[in-house]
């Protein structure tokens, strides 16, 4: 069955909840997940559905079994492994962003062209030259790039990745990319975001 | 009339294009933005329809025209003050991420408990200590934080900004805040967008 993407967007909140939990609160009810979200709890159970076991008893959600449940179904324990390709102040802070691999997104290496940045380490990943995408991408078998270049560059990168065996960018640039059908972009669009906070709030 | 989530984001998107054409393109057709975007330009027409002036004509949309509706429409020109909370790798990154200016959000401060950053100056905004947030809040007449403490003081941190008058939290963390009613906050979940990603690509 396929989620709809606020339905994921939703569950990987829940499983945020979950996982701040202490050990004692062994059970949940939509509606303190609901009340956390301040959304509706017919939405909440209406979410946990697309789930296969949700560990729903007489006193609540079992914590353990929903969260497990949500892990399965997200597949955070897949693994997918990705290159960062701007070693920028942005790319930066997600190689160190830690919560990353918790669910299933390992950041093997990352990628400049400014030589000063070249053989740097952060956050135990090397960054190496731009042009080594390639090779790289073909000998740790990893097609998922992150893509935190400057604004100016986003295109050229972009369609040096997608030459590169690069199929799915996740592209946190304010740009938006002219590449190959084969490869899928997916726009991380935080101005939008914010756009919708605002105008939804009347902010 | 209340613009849905979706379409703010679309039309944010369609602003990027516009940004990145050069000064000869004065046209673009809706064909055009829906094969940038990957999406069908029936939907492209949909969206446009929710701005006041969409400048159509018979060869195209009138880029400027267009642009300028979406700029309208969404308020990029009403000027949102805010303060980033966390002066850490996320918090500094967005603290360099000019775009933001564009789009009429203007970081004024930083906080941060911690000594060492304290009195720092990143691109331009000082890092005060976290307790000053309510003064500089009231005599500024901020009431936006953007969150990007480490998740362990996300919920005390959220706790303190509700206490210090801030209206809004952006919430960079991976965690779900418990604030009083009054405090609106958007989670800008990171983990939650790569997991719609791979989940609809079968990454």
């Amino acid at each position: 069955m396929n989620i709809p993407e606020k339905v994921i967007n939703r569950l990987s909140l829940y499983h945020f909840i979950f996982d701040n939990l202490s050990e004692n609160e062994q059970y949940i009810s939509s509606t303190k997940i609901a009340q956390l979200l301040n959304i509706d709890d017919s939405q909440v159970r209406k979410d946990i559905k697309y789930l296969d076991n949700s560990g729903k008893c007489r006193v609540g959600y079992e914590v353990k079994k929903l969260k497990f449940a949500i892990e399965e179904k997200l597949g955070f324990k897949q693994n997918r492994d990705a290159f960062i390709v701007g070693a920028g102040n942005l790319g930066s802070a997600l190689a160190k962003y830690d919560s990353f691999k918790d669910y299933g997104l390992n950041i093997l290496a990352m990628f400049d062209n400014d030589p000063k940045k070249i053989g740097t380490i952060i956050n135990g990943k090397e960054v190496f030259d731009l042009t080594k995408v390639s090779n790289l991408a073909l000998r740790l078998g990893v097609d998922i790039a992150i893509l935190t270049v400057p604004k100016e560059y986003a295109k050229s990168a972009a369609n040096y990745l997608a030459g590169a065996g690069i199929k799915y960018i996740w592209n946190f640039t304010p740009c938006i990319l002219d590449v190959p059908k084969d490869v899928k972009v997916w726009n991380e669009n935080l101005i939008g975001s914010f756009l919708q906070f605002t105008n939804n709030n009347e902010v």
